[in-house]
């Protein structure tokens, strides 16, 4: 299996069709300095508390995802997603945060940065705008994309860096399965409403559109987990 | 052209699957008391009142119909449909209604009834829960259905019906021209959408179903009128 | 604590605002034959199985207090309940539906009655159309009222009645602490946006009347039942 | 009547309390530019390609102001905006790019920049997950502001600015008088729903929040226009 195979049907020809965008954003000098180490304390730090914020939302979206689910199993992967996100993720965001003395007041204060903002709206916009599909090509940039950056900081990274923690949790079992079942999702969700050539529909380059928009919205985030880093928390 | 034949494409195979339950609305006894003039003037009463509401919602449906245009031309359509809703055929029940001695305050007050509820909302929840077609294959029937019972009872009422003003009203060439601008929107924004061969697609059947579900509706919102009709005002 | 005392204070006052509507609901003829056994095995299995389909849409009104919550509790509790529905509550129903030789694929066949869809619909439409406590004031009869009716009928019914499971389910702990924590949500959530004499304003009137005609609906639920006992499966 | 006296009540708070943020907005460099003529074409025309894909959001915004409005009034107000949005305002523009050399096509084909995409999501976010006033109170910077601007450099500014055009647009009679429509149909929605001391209410601080967060959405994207100004066409 090669690092973006995840649902080698139709997510393979998302992320193709992202071309170089995809690879600004796996690729991208934030992700590269959380795997050499060179990335500062300080935009890790302020990237972090910006993610704790995007987490919030990231959970609205995929709560938008069961409003719009097709059927039960669309329901039952999107709900546990969200269980997972709310109720598991943002928590173990808070413990990380507080190992780094940031305490969960001041996660709650954060304030949120236009880049942060403008993604995750972005994404619930595509859910109240289009149907399942269009939500969908929205949020799979970043659940796929955190799984390949992860297998590949695993494979290959500096053995002092710092940011091993995370780099585990990416790469980890948990959350490639995660990326598996959505895959899996994904593909289905494509092919019982599209059928097996969903790519030759009209459909298809507006899903494709706003899979690469949100791409974009991804290096836009790291764009500014650099910028803050720089400012200071 | 035929009667049914606003938009000889998409529009026609949405018909056509709607089957013998299209025939049990536009033929529905309703219709048929309007056309030879045997509905009793308290159905009708109680059919505009919930018409009155019905509106509302139907007006908050096609707004919907704007969120969720993927062109300038769609959301000209639904924004233009919204504004005659809302700023003039609104204003016209009033005065229908004023002159049978039901006041604006009266129509405010008028309890939805189940089936009137039960339409709307579904027409609602497939615009949140699915896309821009979605909602049109659920505000199709309305839109279609009505143009066609004018055209027909046009062709063919008894002179004395009391209700000939509600006839030309939908037999009208305001109406008619509404539906032919509306079928045009459908008959595009599923091929910009689906391609020329939608009806091939998983898509389409959802599509249908939703048409349906709809159609099946307004047979209940007449089935709701001859109710009210024996209840009295 | 009185049975109807999950949250003594704003859920009290919309209870209250109910009136007789609230007693028709958790007194309704179908529970009364639920708790002495009269009601027939049809009637019952008829239910079952549009609530099935109640509950996929109730979970999807529930996801959307997600994407709605203006707190991490909320969305927590939200979260938490969209699961229990969706990953386990529905699992349960197709467990019981099957030892009553209803089998899954049959049940994901139900076909939808009026009631049922008018129900859901009017729900997740006052979620679209208002804001948090909106969502919640409708969504409130459901939740409290099946609690009160197990406890009625746990302290209250005939040894012989076939219903006993599904008294033990609603009166049992696992569900009592549902209503206690949807219960304590509900109270925070009127007073973070609306402080301590909600009741005093305009707004609450509005949410009064959502959760009285939710309970209205929650009657006709109940209507339905009985009218599908009297045709067969 | 002072320039920000739109609705001396409800919105005066509102306005107040984004304070310096407000004046920020106002009195933009971008702003003084128009008024004195200093402002590049460039930016400009930049600009009025952004404000392009803004209105086409915009309009989607109001038009779930319909979908949410609490009365008749509400829906006429937002139904008759949204109209006056898509099927003149925008066309409008058409016209002005056009007399710059900008077919529509063009227009059409602007790439949205991640300011004007973070606000207009913001907005269409702020109506998903709220209610009609946290809608309203997301969409009142725009309207409320370019009326300010409007007769701000009305009053003063360079005989020679090219922009005289877009001054009277703005200070003109016909969008004066959007907003005093709005600004009165924004007090009786709060005072309908929070009744005559909303601004006491925890709800409020969550509605100065919206109107603040959209007025410093608005600075970004004065930001926007003039950083697009330095890049050229």
């Amino acid at each position: 299996m090669t690092e973006h195979s995840y649902g080698s049907g139709y997510y393979a020809l998302l992320r193709e069709a992202a071309g170089a965008t995809w690879q600004d954003y796996v690729g991208h000098e934030f992700v590269r300095g959380l795997g050499d180490g060179s990335l500062p304390k300080q935009a890790f730090l302020n990237y972090l508390k910006q993610d704790y914020v995007f987490l919030l939302h990231f959970s609205r979206a995929w709560a938008l995802g069961v409003v719009k689910s097709g059927s039960l199993d669309e329901m039952k992967t999107c709900a546990a997603t969200v269980d997972a996100l709310v109720n598991h993720e943002i928590q173990l965001h808070v413990q990380v945060c507080a190992a780094e003395g940031i305490s969960e007041n001041e996660l709650l204060e954060t304030r949120e940065e236009f880049e942060n903002l403008a993604y995750t709206r972005f994404v619930i916009d595509a859910g109240l705008s289009g149907d399942f599909l269009d939500l969908m090509a929205a949020l799979a940039p970043c659940v796929f994309g955190y799984g390949e950056i992860g297998k590949r900081l695993q494979a290959d990274h500096n053995a002092d860096t710092p940011y091993k923690e995370w780099i585990s949790t990416y790469s980890g079992n948990d959350y490639q399965e995660v990326c598996s079942t959505v895959a899996l999702m994904l593909e289905n969700a494509v092919t019982a409403r599209l059928g097996p050539d969903a790519q030759d529909l009209p459909r298809w380059s507006a899903l494709s559109e706003r899979f690469c928009r949100a791409t974009e919205l991804e290096v836009g985030f790291w764009d500014m987990g650099l910028r803050l880093g720089k400012l200071g928390l």
